[in-house]
């Protein structure tokens, strides 16, 4: 069986990791996965949320949001309905679990730093593709930090990385880095988000269209554990190209 | 290691379905696991969202919400604060794509079935004891429309039954149906809904304070497998008594 | 001339008030007229709002809502439509004026009680069945407060007890506490809020169908006078049993 | 005792009632009961709300509502706010039931009437003037509605006229017509709505620092009902000048 | 060519400017021009918004709103839609951009003056009107605070005088101070407002049928220049009378 | 004097005009004029608003947006606040008319296109690059709907071209497209929407620190003039080049 790209099963769309996008934010990437493009940008600033206030941690956090034409056909703008689509707030609190899953805050220190991942073009997978993204924008951000003084403790903010990838039954095979196409087609559908030393974070596994057996769900695991790895691989490569 | 309340880490708190708690709706559910209380309603209309009118297939939706004093702090109404949480949000979609998981639409005929999950005390595991008592409600429902000529199908709408448990790994342990003070101290907790026949339909795991890796999953995969067995039996139970 | 279920016209429903139904909040009262039930729960906090901080007195709320599928055909909850309704308003605003009617604020000190009604199921007289329940969750409340030396006033909070019941004329005849199928054929429909040594602390009388007479209004006060005394008993019984 | 301006116990503010005041609406008054200024238009459509469509009856609605500025204390605008507050809300739906209890909707026909009051100078009783003027501006809407031929019915579709009162015990009297110094400082509170010939449409009493004996609200009621009567003559002499 | 009114092409409609028409406000002004009618008021308060705090300056902001039948047809009210339109929006703008920009800060010190402009009756000019009349407001606001010890500077918080007016093409000839009736069939409409020395503070044509070329423009802008400068006597002789 | 980034007085920032820059869209541009970066997306859909159904005409709106962090600080998103800025409504309206301003509705048919403006990156003049690129986009989804058959007319849906500048006068010196650090110091400015052939769509001037006289506005008139024709050239290269 070949996928509508050519791709092998287990193969991931081509990845871009495109540092520095902007130039206002401290930490700006734009992430390619496929035709999948998103812009995370990471804005510092000093101080953190009331509630956390005198507790020498930090904050991380993150709001996803769509452009109205980022896919096939157009969607209603959330402002202009006045509220926030659950599938929304969903992605934007995972988005920012999985960040603050590798953040030290005392490290960081009485500092947020906020995430935004602005989908501008959407092809499956976008928010797999803002985490992977999100993770480099922020380590941009939390070096901008410690050069401007803001973060003071000899500890690194980052404990290490994460990446994201999500992956799906079609046609009854497990493949890797679903696709728009191969998205609505999928019977299971599971994103992953994993540490870059191999362990886990999340993991949101769905029955579309028929439930699933525990061998199906350990092939998708194992699936997602290497797209990961590479994933892993893409950061490194883009921060150490910087 | 024992817990709070001396139960084996393998074990459900006491499982309590009460059917017909109301009079008014077409099934209605006070679903107790523990000191966690969900009034769980189905309300049948005939007739279709919209989007769905003229397909000749049903619709399952639910919502999710808490009562302000169902925790131990209160919390602001949604309803006053002017818009849904997050995390309502979540827990609402996640109700719904369950039950939908085990409804056969074209049976249903075009009828719309809603589920309302209402916590009125909450002690952890409120959207696992929702699921499961939603399914008996929603299986009441089915009856009613059924007795009532809505159903028209000679086939069963429901193709099986559905149920789900929190897990979760606290102080390195994995433990079956976490109580709120277990789940806030929980390094990792996962929610499973379950079919009857043992496949998945959902599995949520989130790192709350530590990366988890693969061997703990598969130990949380096993726990909650068995607890959702269980709740199969006291789901079956119940209808039985009717 | 016999009710739907047989009572007297200067009959109540039977009256239920179960003390302590919920384990979090400070008072928590499950109360029943006939098949009307309602969840009141009292939730003090030390503090008062910030327009009368400094002040030395206290502050009394109140929230009233229903469940979507208290009634016999399902409501949207107001929290999806993001806006109160007027009804939800007004009636929240009579039970918060009947409490705070028998409250000495200078006696409870800087302390905030909130009572949440939440409607349960609905058959007629739900906003006299949560002012007759809230104020003995208030009692609970205010007796915790002590207890715990929130309230350090020698003086007692509550000046007396208020309790609340619906009268209405359907089809010429003076009726107490009218059930919902009274309720909407009612040519005139009137709440009265009563403390315990008989004065009056909201009297609302509305024509629904037809103006009335004087007499008529005359007659109605009488009916409903007496049957917030025997309101007032079964209060008094139900402080005691604790 | 004599009151803050002058008045017996039982007198009337100065009661002005300008029809026509504005030029678009078919049925449009300026109503001032002393410095307190209500401007109530009256707009009329064919057709009714969609749930009533078909039935061959009319409708009657009110929205009622103030300038920032009508008050001595500048409030924000709900449109700002986004949000009704519940006064709003409640003296809204009064003004509403008010007119419609003396309104026969087959006789007006499939046609609404909508009555807009906007404060524009507040001086206490501004819902009791609103109701005053707002039948007023009523009754030149249905004429205008039977001129061009919209109300078909020989029958009239006003059935009697509507006005309404604030009444108060203040310092122990009982007082008609309360100026807002005086609002404040009554001890109990009652708007009543009358009919032309004398019957109640509503009675709404309120203990805003005391609880009032049955004495008190006959008084109050009395007061209340020779004031109506004073108010209908108004209302008559200003329809006879038109 | 006559118009509708039987005015000259570069003749203004009846302009009315009454002070004081509401006796709360600090500064209040019933503006008409023509049939249109404009309530605008000021209020005073001390201090300023959060973010001008403690730089010894002021500050002037405005509101605009319509009464729901101020038009030919009525208007949802923006309050019960639960959000502000983009039209109010930027109207309000305007006359606060248009009233900030004769303001010295400074010398008003600390203090806020809110202008709100409410549309009583429209027929075309309102936001001309409500600029030229909530100048006359604020005129009177500022000797308020003046008179009462809140503005301490010896400088003049106002440092000139404003007035607008719109101006049109219609039928191709340029026309003064458009009623509704022309502004609906102008080619283009243009709003001027301008300073009592003859400068400009805001320019706003648009081509609302054809693009207009630049004689067309500079032929407005004369005409617009006279009629403002007729509004600037008018507004010195209202507050002459005083 | 020389500006901040070397440019004359009368001199554009280098303006890029990329088509096709999303695969999605009917018409899709990303323009800059120097650092400020909006994406231009057109969306096509058969039929129009219900208000224009069976008119035979067609329709163009837009909508414009900012990302939270395409200014230097971010802003909060107009979706998590519920309620959209009147900035943002002000532009929004303006982009809209423009292109309105070119368009032959009858030639369109009933089909509807809405532009999404959503500046990526802000450095001053984002409502003028807006309407210069979002012209590009409708182009290109007039041709695309010509070539689909939705568009069967033979007359050319576009009249003509329409392309925006800003001008303001810093220091005392009348310049062409500020940039956001000229913007900020401007003591006014102008924002000029001019057709191809010359003629003016909008034209809206802002005294921001100081009224400005008839020569100011003339000399600003003259400088967006020649800054239009030279957009209007960058959009026909550009849109040759496709």
């Amino acid at each position: 069986m070949s996928r509508i790209d050519g791709r092998a099963a287990d193969q991931l769309r081509p990845v871009r990791i495109e540092r520095g996008w902007s130039k206002h934010p401290e930490g700006s990437v734009l992430v390619s996965f496929g035709d999948t493009r998103v812009l995370c940008t990471a804005s510092v600033t000093e101080g953190v949320p009331r509630w956390r206030r005198g507790s020498g941690e930090g904050w991380v956090t993150a709001e996803y949001a769509m452009l109205p034409r980022a896919t096939n056909t157009r969607g209603d703008r959330e402002s202009v309905r006045g509220r926030i689509g659950g599938r929304t707030h969903e992605i934007s609190r995972l988005i920012g679990r999985s960040l603050r899953a590798v953040t030290d805050f005392r490290a960081l220190g009485e500092n947020t730093v906020v995430l935004d991942c602005d989908v501008l073009q959407a092809d499956g997978g976008t928010r797999t593709a803002a985490i992977t993204g999100a993770w480099v924008a922020l380590a941009d951000a939390v070096a901008w930090a410690r050069r401007n003084k803001l973060v003071k403790s000899k500890a690194e903010p980052l404990t290490g990385a994460v990446s994201a990838v999500s992956v799906g039954i079609v046609g009854g095979v497990p493949l890797l880095d679903l696709a728009y196409e191969e998205d609505v087609r999928a019977e299971t559908d599971m994103n992953v988000v994993r540490t870059g030393d191999g362990r886990f974070v999340e993991v949101q596994g769905t029955a579309e269209q028929a439930p699933f057996a525990r061998e199906e769900l350990d092939a998708l695991l194992d699936l997602a554990a290497a797209g990961c790895a590479e994933l892993d691989g893409a950061q490194r490569a883009a921060l150490a190209a910087g």
